[in-house]
């Protein structure tokens, strides 16, 4: 049974990650996995939450959220409902978590980094992109920092950082479920990596169905191929020059 | 004195419109006015609210938000803060009550149609870029809703809209003000215009100064014309064909 | 076609400014267009908000609302339903702006005055009603923080501020419109005014129709007129003594 | 130890009832003790709340709010902070727990009413002052309900209800407290009864004291007899024809 | 007519007092009167709320919730409808109020104790049970403050508070009213005491009827008896050393 | 390096499994893993929420919350902070997926199970804990639905739940952590299985670190066994019959 859009099982959709998309954050990357498109800005401010002051640690965090017509139907704002739903906060925390785990806080010194992953179209695995994208986007305003010299430390980075989903659709291990397979896949994962090969998280859900240790396994197995991949793009993608002029941002601040 | 982007003071920005810019809504358009870059996305549901049940009426509304990241310091989330700032509810009641203007929404047939712009990129003029970008995208959706056979009547615009703002800074009067003359502008004024030329609305604010009749007047002239320069833009851009296929969302959507 | 109350189209409904309605605040006006009734109280407290502290600068805002009972249909209270809706929020920085334009924030000194508009009846026409009795109660205001020495300069006033709506009902331009009058304009315009004969808003939307240029230069004339006869009633008042001790409330405070 | 407004300790403030405050709703009351004034609002609505519907019976409840400037301090609108406050609610539930006492639902039909009890002006006394007004707006409404005819049975009204605060102050048992005794008072009561003598409800409550069985039959005693003065005060008010037009609210409304 | 569960009209349930019911609190009480099952902990914070600080007044606070399984159909968390009720506000500031009477703040220093009311079980009563169990709960913290020399005196309860609720049911005055015969109450009161035998709180209500003065007599006599045989129960339970180590709440903490 | 509490590594912390808690619900466990207490509360309500009706299917949800006293340091109520957390949102999310898992919704027919899981006490684990208590108080729900012949289907339930945490602490690879363990853990990883030892969620994290598909390996074989333990306890708690009487329940409710 072929996957609808004629790919491998273990194959990634086309991923295109353009950094420098807007003009005031100190990295602003647009992240496409297939029709997938966020957008992902990594703001600086100096200084910390209340509760870190005078820790000489730094601080990133991670917010996500939909507009509204990036989903097939259209879906409500929360700030028009008051609240954020679960499922924000949950993917919110995750991004968060994930990127932390390659920064030296230490190094980064008494300044936050809030990492804003907006999704512009929602086609499947749009946390696992945020993630992929988000770390490109820290990567810049980590730089950013630097060249104003505001690193406590000139390297905070520790590792690269990449995400993908995989599951289990019509009885078979793929990788990278766009919205289609997503829906009617009895095992949903989602992994987090370093371009060390170790993970930083591991999330995997039966659907109305329970999986055994060997669908596990599989499922990993693709997982970690697939970020390994990533990790190349990321790379790559990096070693370019910062598009448009890296000094603006840094003159519009001050 | 000259504008710091060197435009005489009648002279509007660079305007780009592109449309198709989403896969999943009825319209969709990112519009810019120099750096300031919105998406203006037409989603269209069958059936109305439900005060609105039973009246053979269509309804029209509009939703207008920032990205945290599309300032100069990044702003904070109304979902987060759980409450939608009065500034917000202002310009979406605006843009809502400009759209409405220009469409019967008897020949709409009980179909309504959610316009949301979402600031990616601000520099001035929000507000009247999201109106004229929401004018195109409402254009398309209504065209959209045609070809399926969902009107109550072959053609619900009666006339097209467009708005501009316009203001006195550093003692003249100038149009289309980005936001570095924004700030610092005596006077702020949005005029929201149709294609015959009419007036849909006029916000004139002194910013901790007053003015007199007589610049009321000049600002209007200088308005009135940049709307039929704008209403010209949009009537180019419209001509064309729909970018990406028309029936691709349709189906989409069954 | 007449008006449903005998008024010429020219012609204020009759106008009551009652002051020192209250005990406690500083400044306590009822004011009265016809059957709208508006309690403007101004409230002093010491010190800014934190944003502005050690400025030097003093504050001016105002919240507007409604009472439940206030309208021909009761309305559900807005504590009830957990947030401010759009359009008080709206109103609310309209009063605010309008009444900010008259006073001279150095020479106010570090002192916050709050003026709460609460429509006691409605009748059209409250917001413009509501910066009329404003001004009253903020000049008194002023006039008691003089008195207690608490000025950083004599006389932060600089014009007095005066507001009317006008509109185009039954295809006649028309000035003061009551509800009645008011639901069915097709034109529908505010005009905020100093004694000075300048302007500091203006605010004028088609509803449902759009209106050409001449049509607004001919509700101009008429609202500026309007604001200037209002300008002599808010003057005729202030002459008075205040009604009741001026000392009272300063003493109930400490 | 004298009372600082020279009454004796059993002595009721002057007392005033005005009927007809306002035009809209059908019952509309400002009631006066000293310089506590609470507009009491009784408004109708055809039809009762979602889970009394096809019972037969109607609806009584009560809101009660204060202004922004009706207390010697600005107190923040609930509005504004986006939840009702603990004692708001606690009173709000005392005065329609009391109302109901005296109305016989079924013969009032399925027919709601809203008794609004907003503070102008607070002096001690706010909650057992809108009881006493809130009755009278009661009445008129039923009245109002009565001659259109929408009573399921002609006089739903079985008592009269009046309340009044008690308390020991300075050692002494005291009626009707100002706020000035209020705030020192050792023990305080609210006390609501029938022009029948009988108790619909007694709250007491020590305030950093406790005090005897003795001191709460005194309290009493006090209560009883002041609120029997009240009722012959609300039977004179409402003896006398409503001021301004009866038929005039209902015309309005259809 | 006989009460459903046998007992006499002036007999209590059986009542039960655990104390040490969980390890972090330093006051923690599983009450029991009957079926209605209270967990009563009292927690220590240092220092006082900010409106507080510097006064070297100590301060005591209640909130009082029902977990949703408590009652005989599920009742909705007010954490998921994001609002607090009424019933809760009256009757955490009820329980705070009262326990705040037998209490010297200034002997307390400036130490906050939180008294949790959580219903696990209701039957009946639990505003009641709740000020029963957490004034054991209360005085088990001040000791643990005490023992840990945090206390500015050495014994800063002045008395015993306790609670119970009496009513009128098939004509009787009764006391102790499980569920089943308090929603059929005619009139229904709340009587909290100290172990002095005078009254700190009376808060009586007629439901759907009203109630004559010897009425209120006779619940008095019956409320003020069954409080004093659960001031004797409290001081029994409090007599016996504290089960569990009462060291080890504070080696936790620190 | 030996655990605080001297079990093995791959050691389960004492579990007990409490039926028949409260009288109300139709299932109530009170499940304790060590110092970790959980009330697990099963309410059956007829229907199904909007969304579902007409489907034939069932619907089961979970709800969990702490009581402020359940932890080290008081926490503070949602209820009061007006908003559900994320992790409170995550957790609850969770335990209803992870028992959805085991249930035919068809079977179930058309009533709503609610699960909430209130910490009465926290150790560590407490939303794996959550899990298991509300497996079995789910069961006891659905046996009750059954001898009250409200089942579609007579056997709903297809698998047994059970949940366990596991971590890296102290490089070491360890069973069921309390709270001591859970903070300094450099991975922490939950895990759901079914009795026939198949996974339904894998929830695996490094905190400030990363790990490897070895360590991963270990820990979800230390997991798997870990659910195969507690999967016999619960099935040894189910083969007693139920404490209390089973019908009583259900004559409360009707």
């Amino acid at each position: 049974m072929a996957r609808s859009d004629g790919r491998n099982d273990d194959q990634l959709r086309d991923i295109s990650i353009t950094r420098g998309f807007q003009v005031w954050p100190a990295g602003s990357v647009l992240v496409e996995f297939g029709r997938t498109r966020i957008l992902c800005a990594a703001s600086v401010t100096e200084g910390v939450p209340r509760w870190r002051k005078g820790s000489g640690l730094g601080w990133v965090t991670a917010e996500y959220a939909m507009l509204p017509s990036a989903t097939n139907t259209r879906g409500d704002r929360e700030s028009v409902k008051g609240r954020i739903g679960g499922r924000t906060h949950e993917i919110s925390r995750l991004i968060g978590r994930s990127l932390r785990a390659c920064i030296d806080l230490a190094a980064l010194g008494e300044n936050t980094i809030v990492i804003d992953c907006d999704v512009i179209q929602a086609d499947g695995g749009t946390r696992t992109a945020a993630i992929t994208g988000g770390y490109v986007a820290l990567a810049d305003a980590v730089t950013w920092l630097g060249a104003a010299g505001r690193l406590a430390d000139p390297q905070p980075l520790s590792c690269a950082v990449a995400a993908i989903s995989v599951g289990v659709v019509d009885g078979r291990v793929r990788l990278d479920l766009p919205y289609e397979e997503d829906v009617r896949a009895e095992v949903d994962m989602n992994v987090v990596c370093t371009d060390a090969g170790t993970i930083i998280e591991v999330q995997g859900t039966g659907e109305g169905a329970t999986f055994t240790r060997s669908t596990l396994d599989a499922m990993l197995d693709l997982a970690l191929a697939g970020c390994a991949e990533i990790n190349e793009k990321q790379a790559a993608v990096l070693a370019e020059p910062y598009p448009g002029e890296l000094p603006k941002p840094k003159s519009v601040r001050s």
